[in-house]
């Protein structure tokens, strides 16, 4: 019998505790013993739950506890949330967690401390919510070099972009609706300027590339500048607006690492993913292209990534699973403004000096205004063409 | 330093020995130490490859030397194939395939010899080539029950369907194609018949539920009886015809498993997986619907997934995965005929009598035909209601 502690009984901690107790055949099946839930830590008052004597609201009783060997951890937050993972892991105990922040800012470190304490930090549910994508790229492609890592990693803002396209709604109505459905909250900056799929795209390149990135390094840019007139435009070049969390390889192992709007076209299967969905296309030198797709949140979706985790844990008790990043001391990621790629631009001004600055594929004129379509250029070499031009750029986006 | 074997040095063998080499020093990172194979095993001379001097053609020569822990069977087929890897496994190497006949027909025994020799059996290419599907389904969603797996599971005939609905070519012409483009082989029967597919739900069923599905047993449709007309009806519904491979789960744990031409509605995701593209629908019960999507065949991409299941068994060298099935004593499987669908009926005949026999959602005419879509009903009650129709049956297939 495996007695783990679930430290946080918000909405992923209480689907946590629900999921145990569904699947609880299943899951005794997969590990090969039963699991039953031995605490949970809250401060609030859940004595009226079914399970309320569970709940303790003084951390120290789990981390003194022997017979707990996995926590999950789904505080969410750095503050509490990194203390008490480094404690129970000092204390030889494998944390899992969906607390994306912690792990792009702080896995590095907590990897280490597990590997010296012989014991296992997961965190599955930190990307893409219950879509498999952490295991698959590192167990089934580990044979691969990954070139490059493209996701739609936000359900917020996919969900507001949705309502723009197919409903022609405008950002802040669009936003209102996310917030009434409950998929943003109060407070949505953290999803609609990307700083969520910023946290993300870095958790994906630790892994991809070995090394730590920085999400307060990670070029980020949000959707809150993207305006029905954009939408409509991109749907004339044939394509969709999707905020795209974005890393890339280059030949010196080095990489690029971002998080910006951009064009998709619509023959891409990015392009078809819609509402709350998530979607992760990841290109390895040996397989391809393959794309990982589901809902990127949710409770049971989240939670039952989580208790895979803790099923890892429980398989490989005693046994390290090869997770591990460097400190970050390579510094891989590299300026944003080299990278080159095709830009979608919209212009209010003479056709002439737009063509005259642009290698442009195509030009078209919409309401008054100009629409082009440009060759690959880097944001520096765009930015560079486009402040000489008399006229005003609108707005400028990367073509996938 | 782990020396493993490749036998069979066909497209994938060939392409696992090429991985190996591409990517040294990224598997090297990810075993914790090189790899290099030590023998392929061929009847064919190689002796003009750089690596000629590894090529042997008496299997003993792997089976006693001690020094090979982990061995890649790519030779298709059961016969020599099931032999070779019950030796190995005998003999304490683990075996890693891209075999889906014998996985599907032997792979319970195989597992059970796998674990009286504490060494492990694994088979992620044998279901979606490059594609993660097996792993993610059984450690990323372990803690789920499956309710449902559908899946485009064999690119040949995809890549004929897609060139059927996208380009109006009629099934013999594509096929021809798909010949020429070294999709299809000069014997398609396996491909075009269904069987390919069959063996893959097989697989993916034994893993979702727990004991041995057998290929002989699960009805098996393929797609040589789709017309032009269907493809220009099911788009009239709103719909493309996809080769599906299907198991669904019922309450007592028994289940559906099948594979079927279907008519698939255009805003699933399922309906934009083109041409030799494959792609994989799980539901599980606290995850929701999860699709994984990638190209299910080609030498490097199946290759690679050989490659990360060879690193899988060096990181638990000495230690079993849990994958195991039952021996299909618990007879999970149940007749299709109760199954109950939606369909898709083309018929030609009085309206009236259609309509008086079955539950029709919409009859439009074609061309003097008649096309319904028909509310759900199990195979056999509608073949029963159809029996007695004045008029005949051009074609009916299950709406997904």
């Amino acid at each position: 019998m495996i007695k783990p502690a679930i430290l946080g009984h918000g909405t992923v901690g209480s689907g946590v505790y629900e999921v145990f107790e569904m699947n609880a055949e299943k899951i005794a099946r997969a590990a090969g013993t039963p699991v039953e839930v031995k605490y949970v830590l809250d401060l609030r008052d859940f004595s009226h739950l079914p399970y309320g004597n569970k709940f303790v609201s003084d951390f120290s009783v789990i981390e003194n506890d022997p017979e707990v060997t996995v926590v999950c951890e789904v505080m969410g937050g750095v503050r509490a949330a990194y203390d008490f993972t480094k404690r129970c892991l000092e204390a030889g105990k494998s944390v899992c967690t969906s607390n994306k922040e912690l792990v792009a800012t702080k896995g590095e470190e907590l990897l280490r401390i597990a590997e010296e304490h012989n014991v296992n930090y997961l965190f599955e549910a930190s990307v893409g919510g219950g879509i498999p994508i952490i295991r698959p790229m590192i167990q089934c492609l580990a044979a691969n070099e990954f070139n490059q890592i493209c996701g739609i990693l936000n359900g917020t803002t996919n969900y507001i972009l949705t309502q723009m396209i197919k409903n022609g709604v405008a950002f802040e109505d669009a936003l209102r609706q996310a917030q009434v459905n409950g998929y943003a909250e109060a407070d949505p900056t953290a999803d609609i300027e990307g700083h969520d799929a910023c946290r993300k795209i870095c958790i994906l390149s630790d892994l991809a590339f070995g090394d730590q990135f920085d999400p307060e390094e990670v070029c980020c840019e949000g959707i809150t500048a993207i305006t029905l007139k954009d939408v409509a435009c991109a749907d004339r070049l044939g394509c969709v607006i999707k905020l795209i969390g974005r890393a890339v390889r280059c030949e010196d192992g080095t990489a690029y690492a971002f998080v910006a709007p951009h064009l998709v076209r619509k023959e891409s299967p990015l392009a078809s993913v819609e509402d709350v969905f998530n979607a992760i296309m990841i290109e390895g030198n040996a397989t391809g292209d393959v794309m990982f797709y589901g809902k990127g949140a949710g409770k049971l979706a989240t939670a039952s990534a989580v208790c895979a985790d803790m099923l890892d844990c429980i398989e490989h008790q005693g046994r390290r699973r090869r997770i591990q990043w460097g400190d970050g001391s390579r510094k891989l990621l590299r300026p944003l403004g080299s990278f080159a790629s095709p830009w979608y631009v919209r212009f209010h001004g003479p056709r002439a000096s737009l063509e005259a600055a642009l290698p442009c594929e195509s030009v078209r004129e919409v309401d008054g205004e100009l629409v082009a379509s440009v060759s690959a250029l880097s944001a520096d070499e765009l930015n560079a063409r486009l402040s000489g031009l008399s006229g005003s750029v609108l707005s400028s986006m990367r073509i996938l």
